[in-house]
């Protein structure tokens, strides 16, 4: 395909100036218990993603978007919460040139959507961007994470669970597919989700956000979970207020607070005005 | 003076592996108005400087802190408000090897130690260790700035006056002095502490810390008396309740929020496990 037939937001992308990122991607040979996981966000000097919850703040420059997208072509399955899909409306998948749709066969390079929905909160349309990728052949069916609500009584008015099911409907349409999950405290567990995916044939998967999905992740108790932090700071500062990443404090046996975690085999890598640091948690 | 003969805790330091900080140095032939101010401080990936107030918690590496004790040489004086002066007991000297007490000549490189101490919270005596680096010639008499507390009343006790009273002799005794400023709703103006360290000779200042200093300089309304920031960011997170660097939220006219700030000029330089962040403020 010659490159003026290219979709106008193609990024000409040279795999090498990201050849600092091997490291830190899944060794395609190995076929681990759960998905390889990376964790990978782009926060300002005062570690916010984000203005004010529900809004999409532009933070880093186009070096590091186009980084994100190859990024997204490196795993298997790209996962953000539901704030997310409702107040940015992703693409979710990777616009590098010579990915499917973007210049390569079929949907090669192209990552499996996934967005996590404990409550049912995102209620999308054929409009959804992760939809129209879909009929546009630049996207997979996305896999939407729902809570179990039937059990214990559905909380759902008769009008919102005949919009579930048109939506589901819509869903399988383009290639998706609904996972119920139990709740705890109201929350999905994240190996409930890894084994989901694990069996969905997913060996890597990269998540993106918002707050609440990164801080539950960075959390001392799931931190082994993530094998890869990649993280790009823009030379910013938002101000209080923002949306933060910051787990939740950790402490030893006399109750002192220490760090959360630290990151092995840092590496930081200038890329326009930005930095991004690659690292090592888990396993 | 021979190497063997330097005090232990000297740095082995070439100024040549800081040359990335020249352009964000004071330009030497400048007289400006205002001394030139830097402000320098180390944070984790989720931007907190300790644990918990009060106490010091180490973040970079060797490397870095090799790089502030350069810093400081490269500036007139060196800032810290009260609660840093309490909880680490600074020496706010250069311990870089060549410089005065570390094989140099007098006290050629040191910078004067300023406290900023509104409150006078900060109780010193001699075995303080800005005094003990004047009496071991290894460092310049302090600088301490106290609110006005005869004005209106002075609220302290008989005994905390004598005490005072004492110390100032004790501070005089080691070259050092007290300025006082007036206190506008119980904090000091910068422009007040700026004009001070100007009429003592100081044309430039690095401020270091503690979180009230650093949020209150980065503010909007002060931001511009910042010439250069160097933030230093270790791959660590250390969780919720720590002392973060975030500055007072900013609203545009319609009350949106809006960033605080972005730096100009801003250039990352790896530094052993970490990455040191320059960057231009104000004019």
């Amino acid at each position: 395909m010659a490159s003026d037939t290219l979709p106008p937001d193609a990024f000409a992308f040279s795999a090498s100036s990201c050849s600092f990122l091997r490291p830190y991607l899944r060794n395609k040979s190995s076929n681990p218990q759960r998905p390889f996981l990376t964790l990978a966000y782009a926060s300002s000097l005062d570690s916010a993603i984000s203005l004010t919850p529900g809004i999409h703040t532009y933070l880093s420059s186009p070096q590091s978007e186009a980084m994100t997208h190859y990024l997204r072509s490196q795993h298997d399955a790209v996962v953000v919460g539901a704030g997310t899909a409702i107040a940015d409306d992703p693409g979710l998948n990777s616009r590098v040139r010579g990915m499917g749709g973007y210049g390569g066969a079929g949907l090669e390079g192209q990552p499996r959507p996934v967005v996590l929905d404990p409550k049912g909160r995102w209620e999308w349309d054929s409009n959804a961007r992760v939809l129209r990728m879909v009929r546009e052949r630049k996207g997979r069916g996305p896999l939407i994470f729902w809570g179990e609500w039937g059990e214990g009584g559905d909380w759902r008015s008769k009008e919102k669970q005949r919009r579930d099911e048109e939506r589901e409907r819509l869903l399988k349409n383009h290639g998706g597919k609904i996972i119920r999950l139990p709740l705890v405290d109201g929350k999905m567990r994240w190996v409930d989700i890894l084994d989901h995916l694990k069996a969905e044939g997913i060996k890597s998967v990269m998540v993106e956000g918002g707050g609440t999905v990164i801080n539950s992740l960075l959390a001392a108790e799931h931190a082994h979970l993530i094998n890869s932090l990649i993280v790009t700071i823009a030379p910013t500062l938002l101000g209080q207020g923002g949306v933060v990443v910051c787990p939740k404090r950790r402490t030893d046996d006399q109750g002192n607070p220490i760090p959360v975690t630290r990151l092995r085999d840092a590496k930081w890598q200038p890329m326009g005005e930005d930095v991004v640091l690659c690292g090592k948690l888990g396993e």
